[in-house]
């Protein structure tokens, strides 16, 4: 292996992500952000074992993926990552204070707010599927969804954006939404399913997918 | 009421927290950021009906506490206001620019991977507490918390803050792990429960603290 030029950042993703190409794990708004500034960065596959070692856990203590990686500096959290990039480069983040603690706010309402009932949503489907209660409880939680969408919904009404241009807030949002997939509760709300649509739409998100599309088709990242 | 002064920022908070004054309300790290920098700042009650009508759904589309209000200037997400108050004011961010992401990479993990399974526990205690399948769902959630929490603990170790130094982080961490209150899972961890009250111990969130319970005991701000 060739010595990583230190001038590009270094993310690691699933060597087999579970979602089978679906641009659903966490490395992905890592590299649609990337694909929007323009910046190139290198990608280290990490293998779930190798998730768990000493030598990952001492970038990401969760032993999750991404971590970031540029000269001495070491980033994880996806949120962080992304938001550490639209900080650093410009085409992310709006010009002016105030518009852009706005579009770092939507940031947070979509890790904060949209993600966690999803999340638990999806902890359940794969967690207690097996269980007496299944049936009965995932009712309840896409109840909390909904709830939440009625109110992006309504937020985002016709807009293209959840502010006046496109940011790193979108870039998050459309993230998170993307784990409802083709579910009936993002059908429920044509806004939102455009919002996501528009979002799939811009070259860099395609570039992103494809990048991480080409890992799950065996293709291997080249150092 | 008296003009706000439009160079003071305004907070909204619950005229009734639901959590009788313990400051396990999302306007409590707010109020701790603001009196670590030394920031005055000027708080309007919400009642639970107001905060589902028009005028606090235009600030929080959520419906939620808290809102910072600075001029034209109008955020919501606990996150998002602390991060903002961080960078625009000295004492929460430490100088240089890799330290700072790294400060800003430990907020988004206490928002994004130790918080969700913390608010899941919360969430089923009281919405799932008549569910025949309670006693057996609980334990399997303390295990998702603490599997976080043995990692977290792990990279804490016999420091005193996640850092080199008390950051945005550490402010964000702390305020999620009270959310464990005195529950036997913290207890597991000698470390963390040390780090806590290290937090608690300081006496911005003594201000703070003292602020919100003075609400919650029948206090009102003065505007």
């Amino acid at each position: 292996m060739q010595k990583l030029n230190p001038d590009i950042p270094t993310i690691t993703a699933f060597e087999n992500s579970p979602d089978r190409g679906k641009g659903l794990a966490r490395d992905m708004p890592v590299r649609w952000a990337f694909e929007e500034v323009g910046q190139p960065y290198k990608v280290r596959l990490v293998s779930f074992k190798e998730m768990k070692e000493s030598v990952h856990l001492t970038a990401h203590p969760f032993g999750q993926i991404p971590t970031y990686e540029e000269g001495d500096l070491v980033l994880f959290e996806s949120g962080a990552i992304v938001l550490y990039i639209a900080q650093h480069h410009s085409g992310l983040l709006p010009n002016g204070t105030e518009a852009r603690a706005r579009a770092i706010t939507w940031m947070f309402a979509a890790l904060s707010t949209i993600e966690p009932p999803i999340l638990d949503y999806e902890i359940t489907g794969y967690m207690e599927r097996e269980k007496a209660w299944y049936t009965e409880r995932m009712p309840i939680l896409e109840d909390r969804i909904c709830a939440r969408l009625d109110k992006l919904s309504g937020r985002l009404a016709n807009a293209d954006w959840l502010e006046d241009q496109f940011s790193v807030g979108d870039l998050m949002m459309i993230t998170v939404l993307r784990r409802l997939g083709r579910s009936d509760m993002l059908k429920k709300y044509p806004n939102l399913s455009a919002y996501v649509a528009r979002g799939e739409e811009r070259p860099a998100f395609k570039r992103a997918f494809a990048a991480q599309l080409a890992i799950f088709n065996g293709e291997r990242p080249v150092d």
